[in-house]
Parts: C-alpha cells; sequence; structure tokens
C-alpha cells in the first residue's frame, strides 16, 4: 500500500498521514521525490482501513500493490488446480463438458437428456432444482424433488452433476444428491450464501456476477476458499453491457486473465452469455481456444417446450454436432477430450 | 403478448406458432397486414414460456405489451403509497432524511451519531450491523449485538431504525430491534432473501443492484410484495458504468421514470453513489430537486477513522449544513422538512 | 509519474527501468521500501512513452501523478471561467438556458420558436443544420440555408446563436452566421475537428462522447484550448449504460466533480440524455440544483411533427412552465435568471 | 413499422395516429386484438419520423419490423462478400493476417517490420500515419511521411497496405500511397468521414466504436456503401464497459452475430481490445475459431521503445510463433493460411 501525496503537499500533512498509520501500529517508509513524496506503509494493513486515507488532507491517491485475494491468487499457489467431481475432474489436460438442460423440468426429460448428453462426450450432467428467475411469477424449479432426479441420472448413466444453489437449506438438500454446487451470477455477491458453499465440502462453481470485475470475483472465491474448501472453479458467462444483440456480452478475454491471476479453473458458459443457441457453437469453439478447462452448455430434449432459456438450448443433434467438432481443437489445445 | 411474424413468413409456420399457443391453452388474434403478420396471444400467458417462441422458425420478434410486475405497477394502483416506519412514514408531502454510518461500531458511537444526526433533522437512523464486503478479510459488522445498539440508540432518541440483512438470520434478529430492513444491492436479486423480507413484516428498503435495470428492480420489489407486504421502498444508489470519477453512476433519471411505472416511495443514496463526501450536497439537492422522497446519507462522527466507507461520509459540521440548505429546496418541491 | 515495481523485483529489472528512463534524458528518484521500490521520474515526461514501461520485467503498475490536461485543469487556473456568447455569457452567478429545435426545419419555424423561446427567458438560441444521424436515409438538416435562418432568428429577436458542426465546412459557414459552435457527443474525439474549431476564434460548446470519461472530456477540450481557444464550454448530455428506460444515463455527478477538475462553465442537456419531454424538468431542476451553469433544452412549436428528436421536445407551454418553475431554483442557487 | 396501442386506447386516440400516418401519405392497416389494437404502417416510411409517435396519446411502443440499412443487410445480399485488397482479398476460405506497427515511426522501422511480418505470414502491412490520440501532447503521426513509407514497404515487399484516415486531406493523402483506408473506433460515427471514404474509391475498414452498438456499426457501413463503395470490412476491436483488466472488452460474439446480419467480411482485433501482448494469442486464436475472416494485429521491432501502444505490441519472435500456432486453426475452420 502506497500513498502518493499531492505535488503541494504540506509538512503537516504527511505528518498528519505518517501519524494516522502509526497510530494503528503500522510503520512508515517516506520518500520524497522531486515532483511528489510517497508514504509506504509496513506491516499487517488489515489493521487500518486505508481507504479513509484519501480524504486526509493532500493525499492524492492510495495504491495497493497486492490483490487483497490470497488463496485464490496465483502468485502464491503457482501451479493450476485440478477439481475433482464425483468420478472426474476439471483442470489442465482435459476438456470438461457440463451439459443439461436449464431446469429439472421430470425425471423422464432428465434421464433422456443425461444419456444423450453422455453419448455426445459430457462428462458432468447440469440441471436447475432452484431457479432463480427475474418475475416471481415464472417457474422457480422442482426444488429437493429436482435434486432426486439429478441422482438418479447420475446412477443411471455414471455422469458426475451440478446443480445451482440459492439458500442454506437448497445447500444442505444439495449436499445429499449432486457432486458439485453452483453459485448462479446473481449471488456471487452472496456473501452468506459463499461462507456456506464453502462449509459444504461438495466442490463450487462460481459464475461470474452480470457487473462484477475479476477483481470482485476473484475475491469471492477467496470468500468460499476461507473457509477451507479449495475446489472452487470460475464460470465466465457473460456481463451486461449496453449491447443487445446478445443477451449479455461473453468476456472470453477474461479466460487468459484469470489463467495469470489465478490457479483455479475456467469454465466457460456459451449458453447463458450469448442468449441464443445459434451463438453457442462458434462460442464454444472459441472458449476452447483461449484455453478454457471446459464448457457449460445448455441442452434441451424440445427447446421449444422448454420451462426456461429455451432459446438459447441446444437440442440433441445440435449439442452431438458441436462435441464432434470441439475434437479436434481440443487436441490442438492439449486437452483430452471426454 | 403479440408475436411479430418476419415479412416471408410461411403460411406453415404461421400454423406451427398457433398450433403451439393453442396447445398451452391459449387463444391465438391473427393479423395479416400488408409487411408482416402479427399473432396475438389471448388468455392466461403464465401458461407458457413465450420466450421459446422466438426459435420457431419465421419468429421476428417477441413484443411485451404489459409488465410483469403487477403489484408494483402504477397501472393498476395509481395512488402514491406512503410507508409507515416506526413512527415517521416516507412518501408525497414530506421529505425523509436517513441518516448515520456505514456500519455500527461501537454503543457510544452510535448513540453519539444519533443525537447528532437527529438535531440536524433526520427521522430514521440507518447503521449497518451485517456488512457485505467484497474481501472476506474486511470488517463484517457486530451482528446482533449492533442490531441492539440501534435499539438503544432509539430509545434514547426518538428516531425510527433502519438495518441492513443479508440472510434469515439477520432478518430474524432484525425484527426484534428495528424499524425497517434494507435489502443491499448485491442482494437485489437474492430472492430467497426477497420473500423473507416479504413475509418479516417489517417495511422493506430495496436499493437497485449494480446492473439492474429498472424493470428488473420492479420485479425484485414485486417479489417481497407477493409476500403480503406492501410496504417497500425504493433506493437509487448508483449503476456500474465505465466512468471511474465516481464510485458508481448516480442514475438520478430513475427517480421520475419510477414515478411514471410505480407507486411506491423512491429514496436517493448520495453517499454510495458518488463514494465522496464532497460530492454528496450537490447530489443530494439535485435529488430533491427531481423530486426523491427522500435520502439515505452516511455520516460519521470521525471519517477518517471509520470502520468502512469513510471517505464518502459527512461529519456532523458538513451534515447539518447540508440539512439547512436542503430546507428551502423542500419548500420548493412541496415536501415538509423533518 | 511514478513506476512501482514487483515485490520481488529484481536489480538486474530495477536497473533496466531506470537505465530506459535515463536513456530518454530523464533522471530517476529511486526509493527503496520494505515491500517494493518505487521509481519516480523526474523532468519533461513527454520524452518518452510511459505507457511502454509495464511491458518492462517486474515492473506492476505506473501511476500517473498529474493530469495529461494542463490548459483546461483548475489545479493551473483555480478561478472560473466566462465564456462570452454574442450578447451574452456563461458562467459563474448566472443560469444560461440555451434553446430551440433539434433540427432547423424552415424559416418561419425557426422565428416562432426563437420568439418563444426568448419570451419564456432563454438567451441562446439553439438549432441544427448539420445532423449527425445513425441511418444514411434520416433527415440531414438544411446545412448552409439553416444557418441564414439563425442569423435571421438572432436579428429579430436579439438571441445569440449556436449550432452544432460537423466538418470543417460546417465551422467556415458557422463563423459567418453564428455566435457558438457546438461539437457532437459522436465527434468529442474527432481530433481534427476539435482543432479545427479552437482555430475557429468561435466559442465552442463541446458535448461528452457516449462513453468519454471525464478525463478523456477533459483532454478533447485541451485539444480546442491549445489551438489559442479558451472559451470552452462542457455539456453532459448522457452516458451510455445497460439501462434502456432512458436514452441515455444523465450522469449529473459530472457536474460537481467537473467542478473540482476544471475552471470550464458546465451545462447540462437533459433532452438528449432523457429522450423523453417527460423527464426534461424534473432533470433540468435537478441540474440547477447542483450547479449547473446552463441548460439546453430542445423547444420545438409542434413535437409531434418535428423532423427530429420530436419525443424529447417541450412544446412552448411546457417550456414557459419550466422556466418560471425554475426561476426559485436560480434564486437558490445564487444564479440569475436570464 | 407497428404501432402498439396501450391496452385502453380510446377510439379518439387511435384516430389520431392513424390520421397522422395518412397524412403522410401513408396507409394504415388497422388489427383491433382482445388485448391491444395495433396499427401496421404501409407505405414508404422515409416519409414521416415514426420515432415522433411515441408522444402521441395511448401509444405504447413503435416495434420497427425492418432494419434501416439495406445495403449493409444479409437479408438483401445473402452472399458473403470478398473484399479485394490490393494484391490480396478478403472474405470466405482464407484468413487474412493485417499486422504492423501502430504507428510508423521511420522508414528504417517500417521496413524491417514489413519484412518480418511478410515471412510470418502477414499479406497486409498495417502502419498508423495520422494517429488519434486522446491528449494533444501525445505523438500524432509523421502523416504524409508517413504514408510514403507505407508506400515503400509495399513495393519493398509486395505487401497490401491498409492506413488509418482522420480527415478528407488524410484520404487524399491516402489514395496516392495505399492500398486501403481504416476509419478508427473514434470516428465510426464521423459521418463526414464515413461519407467521404465511401467516394474515396478504396476498400475501407471500418473499426466499432467503442460504445457503438452493432446496430449502429451496419448503419455506419451502410454510409459508405451508400456513396457506391461497397468494399467494406468490419473490425470489433472492443468495446468499453466497467472492466479494467482488459483496456476494452472484446466482445467476439460479435462475429457470429453479424455473420447473420450483414454479408460483409469480419476481422478481429485482438491488440487494441486487450490492451497486452499477452492476450493477443490467445484471442487471436479464439477470433479464428470463431470464424472472423481475419486478424489485425500490432508487431513492433522493439516494443519497449514503440512511440504508441507498446504494451499491446508482439515481437517479431512472438508474432512468428503466434501464426504458427494459428495455421492448424486456419485448417479446421477451412481457412487457406497465407
Amino acid at each position: 500500500m502506497i500513498i502518493v501525496m499531492k505535488p503541494q503537499a504540506s509538512e503537516q500533512s504527511i505528518r498528519t498521514v505518517t501519524g494516522y498509520i502509526e497510530e494503528h501500529g503500522l510503520q512508515v517508509h517516506l520518500s520524497r521525490g522531486e515532483e511528489v513524496t510517497i508514504i509506504g506503509i509496513v506491516g499487517d494493513k488489515t489493521k487500518l482501513s486505508t481507504e479513509n486515507l484519501i480524504i486526509f488532507k493532500d493525499v492524492d491517491r492510495i495504491v495497493p500493490v497486492t490483490e487483497s485475494y490470497k488463496l485464490a491468487n496465483k502468485k502464491f499457489h503457482p501451479n493450476p488446480t485440478t477439481v475433482k467431481v464425483g468420478n472426474t475432474s476439471i483442470g489442465p489436460g482435459s476438456l470438461t463438458i457440463m451439459a443439461g438442460p436449464c431446469a429439472v423440468e421430470s425425471k423422464e426429460q432428465l434421464l433422456t437428456i443425461a444419456r444423450e448428453v453422455r453419448k455426445a462426450g459430457a462428462t458432468i450432467l447440469r440441471g436447475g432444482a432452484y431457479k432463480p428467475r427475474t418475475s416471481p411469477y415464472s417457474f422457480q424449479g422442482l426444488e429437493e424433488e429436482g435434486l432426486k432426479y439429478m441422482q438418479e441420472a447420475k446412477e443411471a448413466t455414471g455422469l458426475s452433476t451440478i446443480c445451482e444453489v440459492v439458500s442454506l437449506e437448497a445447500i444442505e438438500a444439495a449436499v445429499k444428491y449432486v457432486d458439485m454446487i453452483q453459485i448462479g451470477a446473481r449471488n456471487m455477491q452472496n456473501f452468506i450464501l459463499l461462507k456456506e458453499a464453502g462449509q459444504s465440502g461438495l466442490p463450487v462453481l462460481l459464475k461470474r456476477g452480470l457487473c462484477a470485475t475479476i477483481d470482485e470475483w476473484l475475491n469471492a472465491a477467496e470468500y468460499i476458499i476461507a473457509e477451507g474448501n479449495p475446489n472452487v472453479v470460475l464460470c465466465e458467462r457473460g456481463i451486461r453491457t449496453f449491447e443487445t444483440a446478445t443477451r449479455n456480452t461473453l468476456d472470453l478475454s477474461a479466460v487468459p486473465v484469470l489463467r495469470r491471476m489465478t490457479h483455479l479453473p475456467i469454465i466457460v458458459d456459451p449458453s447463458h452469455s450469448t442468449g441464443s443457441y445459434r451463438y453457442v457453437p462458434p462460442m464454444a469453439k472459441a472458449a476452447v481456444a483461449c484455453d478454457a478447462d471446459g464448457l457449460m452448455i445448455e441442452v434441451h430434449n424440445d427447446p421449444a417446450h422448454a420451462l426456461s432459456d429455451g432459446p438459447q438450448s441446444l437440442n440433441f443433434t445440435k449439442f452431438a454436432a458441436l462435441t464432434e467438432e470441439l475434437k479436434p481443437f481440443c487436441d490442438l489445445m492439449g486437452r483430452s477430450f471426454p
């Protein structure tokens, strides 16, 4: 943490700042340049709210020198993490394909989809049982019943399973039935839920919030890991911008940026980000080409009759065609196809 | 709900759409124009996922005719709502000033601030006991202890009180100690929390999410009201944009837009939106001038030592000067100053 | 300009950076803290592309210490500037109201509008003769003919006049007929046009670009002033965000932010920013309340038949009612009403 | 164009709208549904400003049925366009790589770079001679001198050439020396420049504006084509969002979206969008994988000493490694590598 004083900062102003820092049990390192004076802070910065320094007289800016997240930070964990999910794992050397319906609608539907996505190469079955919906009058999911179907689909196909959770109650149910839980975009900064996910013992897929910076996203991951759960996978799913031709704007550059910042695996969701089945195949290929560790893709037996997110769901034929197309991209990227 | 077909839509495509609608127990109203055919849907639209229609052949676009929120909608409740909070109320004819520290830090601090803000004209004391913080290593609040101090401050000063809640546990505690609960920006689409707030019986201040559209915000209010709690107050607190000169971008135009859309009272928070105490007075005046029903302002006895959000907090002198300045603006707007 | 090295920067890395700086004829000021080493640059920074330093090994970040704009900067010109426009002026102590049609449509139309807006208190007549339109098939303006009508309206009413320019040709015509030229949002970073406007000798209203930061906006003003033309007025007219309930998002906080950064006068355009006549009055009042020096408002004799921007234009009755309402706000803000 | 009336629209309101349309020489097609009445407009819509209709009583919304751009629209030109540039061409079946320095700095520099990028597979040399810079004090380019060096580099290497233009003067110079001109992001809605580019006779690379929607971008292309110049290539170069980890946010989804909307070729610029050489290779591969027709990449002999955009420039080694990596991606996408 460095405090840059304004060009004409008075001695009095400088002393006020250094006094404030020392009063909190920290030391200062003073550097008087030709142009400006810079004050470095030495010691445990959690002892003071450094943001407050900006209101001191003659303080120009506060420059953080280190990220606030540690456990998710590549600096301290240079090797990439592999996260085990049921009988598969996400990380370097392989491409993970999570596929399934946006919402679990019935046991038959889920089993049919599970068999088809498995055949086409998916290793993890996704299916929403608790649906966060913009309007209270939209379908909200089958809840625990849906989770039970997930378990049956797992037993029937051998697929690992993932389900979104929206509350402690949902986590407690999920622990009984699925292999991985998902924190959705709207809950990315629901810090209570992040802590509970951290305590659940299950690996966690953490979707990026619609307007979350990469830094905030990694701090959200830190909440989970700080509870003793290192099995966090990040999922880019589009951010909110002014462009409306796609539902959100898929920020694929986040993949290489995250690669430099964190050791956690990175997944891309081309379905929610684009909002249209037409754009899923090209963006899935692009995600593999920029080195994502996996994909989350919505697949439905009958998109026109889906209870949620039909427009962005692939039918079986399109999904199978896509995974076939992905194989040579996996080869190029040095990843085994499931 | 209107479905606009593409200019050259085939008869077959039109029949597929009308068949789909009728198969869900709804009726169609077909209109063949010179240029395009339009299909109106008659009946209870909650019976089908109309969004899916976009994937049907030759469908050009889906045009919603009515908003998805009903209880928060001015169309069905033309008169403005007044929300009672403890011994005061928020709505037409008066200006409500909520003031207090970002975070409750100690009993003494809170009592001192409560007395000062009351003297300057505030009628509701704000104070955070559960703090959603970006980093898990930042101060997270005094929790229930903080709520008890809020109750003591209320008893000592006669101020009504408001506190943010982040979980069911926090709501259950808040019910015992404060007059109003707040759903923060990061939880605006935490639908479980919205429902629980709706069931709490307390009036709810619903802050706008950082990237929430006004439509999504009113749908979030609908979640609360749909649980039988009509006492919702909306709080504009800035949205996330590309501009970094302020912490967020205060969207003051939302005030007159909301006035047309909803009957709920509207409050503006110039502290969190701008992130700097310097910008709070001008934006507070602007908010009153565009007809906000109230203000939420952060006030601290010693901003430089605040545990949270010091840079945007007003000290006592600045706060008293601001409320003094606001009085003639209240007169102009036909609102009584507390 | 300060270079912050990474925590474990090697001696070699530090020497490479200092060598690079010295090789450009500048001096370094080295400060070795406990945590990081900081390198200050002393001398004329225009001699090197400091942005490049970020690619040097072990460089963590580059921290600018001073703004890149000088002539527009309040630091070097602490007193507010008053800009003379025809027989009126824009700046402290008065409220300037610019009003008129989006596009000049005919001589009769313009004269009628000019008389009405003058009666209601406007001192500057606005009217577009060169219209930048999204589609090439939309009405593009009367060009020089329109400027002549502006001159006639000026002679008939005594109003000063302003017109948008989009090319050198338009500037050359404008110099003959109007008192002030306007650079529109889409041309805010058309640097050639900025330079030509700087050489025109006329005062310039510089609208903020739709996605321009305040810093970029002030740098655009710097282009004009650097040509020897200090008569620049800034106009906030909304930025592009995700919210679609208004055409753009009026960033009123920009008014107090600019007040701290620059000595130039600041005008607000509630018409283009909101895109709806309904929101113009509340946002006009809010702009005055946060201390804008003036307003630019679209007024049309018959908005329903306007060739451009009808939905956001006030008719004569609404405009007169608004200026009447603004008077007491001017009094409160210590500004004379025209 | 369809006008949707409000649910309880009166007969009088409907008649006012239909009268207004008919008074402009157009016909109406009236459809009275159960819920709402819809008014279709038949005839040449350019005759009236349909946007104005929103201010008529009881009008709920205006729904455009057709895009405002025609010549750039795939609906009317289903086959993909190939644009010839010097002795190469951009379009289906091949991958075009444009490479070179951000700014032309000297003849020697340019020739060195030209030879190296040609060796690595580039077919078009880029080099800026007119630089639009945020600050007036930054290096602004060598202007016509720079263009002459471009011509020399073309003669020495056989590469085709492209240069950004910022004014009519620059276009007139460019016509003499280079094969293609570029309209930069900041000038995407400089409609005068677009028209002049349309009249230049040269193929035009049109970069997307920082906050331009895809619809606005295609309308900008329409300006060029409407002048009789069909040789337009679109270049996605990132949009402005809240995320600051990259300079802008590369909107790769724009590639498949454009593919559906237009017949024009699409190029991606991973250098300007990300702002860091580190992210150029992964995003270049992603661009090819989602079917871009080409890439524009900044290459510099000595990035640390570049006069502009050093941090995002690849050196020769990195560029050659990247093109080598791209070859198998070209194969997969059915595109020949230059």
